[in-house]
């Protein structure tokens, strides 16, 4: 029997959704594909000069089923979250900074606003455990699992129930969003302490020392760099991590906004959305993700390679290869929302551009050589 | 007494506004980018987590003089021509493909338009020396230095005053562009050949041999390729360019298009508008354009590598780093447009953000390690 089958849920039909948000994982559409590769073949430019963009096209249409997909309603979904273990001095920040940043996006203030603005992309900002008291704003989700996580280093963060709760409201979350016509989901963040705890699960799930993973996170001296490895270390020996147990992973070392984003994905690749990654932390959901369900990996893509040390690493072990490489190291979902204007015109440029027949253009003298 | 005041100008005038646009370009202001330094150091994310968006935040407030720059206008300047080496057989499309591509810039249907109508950007077509009629089209800047140019590997492309000319068309396209708001110009262009000129420019300006710089372009065979790589040894052999004088090197090996945008680069320059780059043509045309004014080369933004094998070359020559690596060989002024939504956050970020004052954040506790 799985796992998810004998755990305690919080709310009656949790088990159920998710093992059924379980089973409606599938593969990528190979009919779907094939027609964008053939659409590809006719469009007015050589084979293959589109580069990246041409597979990012193809994989779209796997995503969504169509052969001609478009991305019309982007969706960040921005989740935050304290984490008992900042209280140890592991961020350059106090904790009520996570509050601070909340009441910031909700005000449009934030850098994660400025871009969501320009790319014309929704924000949904969820409380996903809070610590300090939030303001009363009608955009703001109330999805708290607790106030804050236990620090990992000392002992779980959460329950495996809370653990369970927190997926479960992710993909609650993700059918809600593409229930109002979202299209494509992008990820995004917020916790002061959080890379500590991302550090710990991609060392658990890679293998890594914690020192190969750990990075200055919002910029944090040498001296709290050497207390932040001690504490990924002191975590990974509490706990020793079993990586085939994603749930018992994010209950002992994860966090609120981790397990949310983990469940938003398993809900973006069960409804065939797209799901971006913005970069550590929602890296280190994934992995949670993808271990519980391993095909949704085949509907995230890597929208950068943070300035974090640890997050190459993640992209690694995700199999993925990110679009862009700005040394971003903020998270909001800052890089998912840089990186949309390239997937969306991946998606315009298979649909709009006009066929050498339609435009009357002559064809390759000579079979183009595709890809060098 | 410098070249340019001895050279014979194709008409009145010419040579003095070359010489002016010259010495219209200056340096970065120090100014403007300290004030645009100290804003990012108020606003709420830690300092550098925005990584090479502060820095281009930092550049364009130097390009534009600035402390707060905004882009509202991008307008891309798309000029196409013909090359005599064509007739030679070294792309995998025939010549007439040049004037179709113009025809279908002007309906709309080519890669170009579906990333400018996205990125909400103008595109001014321009015919800088295309053979094939051209249809009548109101948006068609006509400005043919001739029908193409002569062959390079049999000799000149062109005269050293239709080399002056071209460039002098471009410092008014820039001109006139800016003059109706444009305040940023990004750089395209179509024309069956012009890799190879582009090769040959490349392999003059960086010294290496003409294999180590010339790619497949549209997408030719092997054997194409070794007759094309051979193209550009015997015109190097031929011309024996010396680059201290740019506009020999032109008149010798380049084409109608990459002076024009040669000439845009140094408008765009000298009137403090960033100029971004696409590829590898682009880029041999900004070799031309820093030959001719050093200077130029601190207003250029490189959008991105390309897969074209010599562009790489072309951007250490220039110093510049690419915000784009996604495998594009399209031309047209495909990647700077790509790259535009990343300048315009960059400046966007910087102007829009909340300062940690207005937002009520808490500072550091102590103060971030910048950069890792």
């Amino acid at each position: 029997m799985p796992w998810y089958a004998v755990s305690q849920p919080t709310k009656e039909g949790a088990v159920a959704t998710l093992a059924e948000t379980i089973t409606h994982i599938t593969t990528l559409d190979r009919s779907a594909m094939d027609g964008a590769r053939a659409r590809q073949a006719t469009l007015t430019k050589p084979p293959g000069s589109l580069g990246r963009l041409e597979d990012l096209s193809v994989w779209l249409a796997g995503v969504r089923g169509e052969a001609r997909p478009r991305l019309r309603r982007p969706v960040l979904i921005l989740a935050a979250a304290d984490h008992g273990v900042a209280r140890s001095g592991v961020s350059a920040y106090p904790p009520e900074v996570t509050a601070q940043m909340v009441a910031n996006f909700l005000r449009g203030g934030a850098a994660v606003n400025v871009l969501a603005r320009q790319m014309g992309a929704a924000v949904v900002v969820v409380d996903a455990g809070v610590a300090a008291p939030l303001p009363h704003h009608p955009d703001l989700l109330r999805r708290a699992q607790g106030p804050g996580t236990e620090d990992l280093s000392t002992g779980p963060a959460m329950s495996r129930a809370a653990a369970l709760a927190c997926v479960q409201t992710g993909i609650v979350l993700a059918e809600e969003t593409i229930a109002t016509g979202a299209d494509v989901l992008l990820t995004g963040e917020m916790g002061i302490g959080n890379t500590t705890a991302a550090a710990t699960i991609t060392a658990a799930f890679t293998g890594l020392p914690a020192e190969a993973v750990t990075g200055r996170g919002t910029g944090v001296s040498d001296e709290r760099l050497m207390h932040k490895v001690e504490t990924v270390r002191r975590a990974l020996a509490l706990h020793s991590p079993d990586v085939t147990d994603a749930p018992a992973v994010l209950a002992a070392i994860g966090g609120f906004e981790i397990g949310v984003l983990a469940g938003v994905i398993l809900g973006g690749a069960a409804a065939r959305v797209p799901v971006v990654l913005d970069g550590f932390i929602t890296g280190a959901a994934a992995l949670i993700a993808v271990g519980i369900a391993p095909e949704a990996r085949a509907f995230l893509l890597a929208s950068h390679r943070s300035a974090e040390s640890g997050h190459a690493a993640v992209l690694d072990a995700l199999g993925l290869v990110p679009l862009l490489d700005l040394g971003l190291r903020l998270g909001e979902g800052s890089g998912a929302l840089l990186a949309l204007p390239i997937l969306t015109a991946a998606a315009r440029l298979l649909d709009e551009m006009a066929t050498f027949t339609e435009a009357g253009v002559a064809g390759a003298e000579q079979p183009p050589t595709v890809g060098e």
